[in-house]
């Protein structure tokens, strides 16, 4: 090799080197200071389209609608996986209460519908490789009815939770036809 | 009374006479030629807005979602009543499928999630109170998971039904917060 060459690629090597410095350590900071958990409400969730719903017996004893925003709904439509950035999958929980009238009108006891928001109101999942790498690429947050945020112990057990269905990206919820 | 005002009377009486002769025959013929029951899926209804959310027990053993077009939505939000023309509330029935995957991960029996359409898939409720009069402005459809109506002998008791709730314009879910 020239000399010219030989320069060439100790320059190439600082610089190779610095950018790895640079990127080690922007990865170190984003993961200390990245917020793991949301902690504010999609504005305008409730005007979502349906992905399912559901109904949780035992404690949580709710019934509840899946909902997503656009992202999200075009990805489950379209079978898309993993879901794209910006993609939110929310859930809004209503406590499971018995209908006495809708019970009269069908002349038997069969009727359960929605009645006031449970502790666990409102829950999202909001897609963010780079912010949420940590947990998936996925924040996770919870509200209860009044919009305050669960707090941070309890939303550690989201990810756990959510590794079960890591081949469907983390999403426990299928879209009901 | 002087012959002028006997004439104008008569005049007056005649034109009532006629105009009420026909109002009755518009309305016999409205009424004998107005479809009751829709026989159409109104489109883009999986695009619409969550009402709410139900259970049904018993025979039907469904999961539901109760959804309302822009009119109905609005006048729901509202708490508009009547509902205004063009107002469409529709519901979709799932199967009531316990999930093994989410018992699991829960570590417990509780979680029951939508299943495959059922039998009574779609049902509508169309307001148009001209159209629709004779059964309280609302015209009724349902049909099954390959989009056939169900027949009219079975759509003849969604009104007497619906009556229960006529101080809430025949609608039985309320809006979920």
């Amino acid at each position: 090799m020239n000399r010219i060459t030989i320069l060439l690629l100790g320059v190439a090597t600082l610089s190779g080197a610095a950018v790895f410095t640079t990127t080690v350590s922007h990865r170190a900071v984003a993961q200390e200071a990245a917020p793991v958990f949301v902690t504010t409400i999609p504005p305008g969730y409730r005007d979502w389209r349906v992905v399912s719903v559901a109904h949780e017996a035992g404690e949580l004893n709710d019934i509840r609608a899946v909902l997503g925003n656009d992202i999200a709904i075009k990805a489950y439509r379209e079978s898309k996986l993993p879901f794209p950035e910006g993609a939110i999958v929310g859930r809004i929980a209503w406590g499971y209460v018995a209908s006495e009238e809708n019970n009269k009108s069908f002349g038997r006891e069969q009727s359960f519908v929605a009645g006031p928001p449970t502790d666990a109101y409102l829950q999202f999942m909001v897609k963010d490789s780079k912010k949420y790498a940590a947990t998936g690429g996925w924040g996770y947050s919870s509200f209860d009815k009044d919009g305050k945020p669960t707090d941070e112990a309890a939303m550690k057990k989201c990810f756990p939770c959510h590794q079960a269905v890591k081949d469907r990206d983390f999403v426990f919820t299928r879209y009901a036809p």
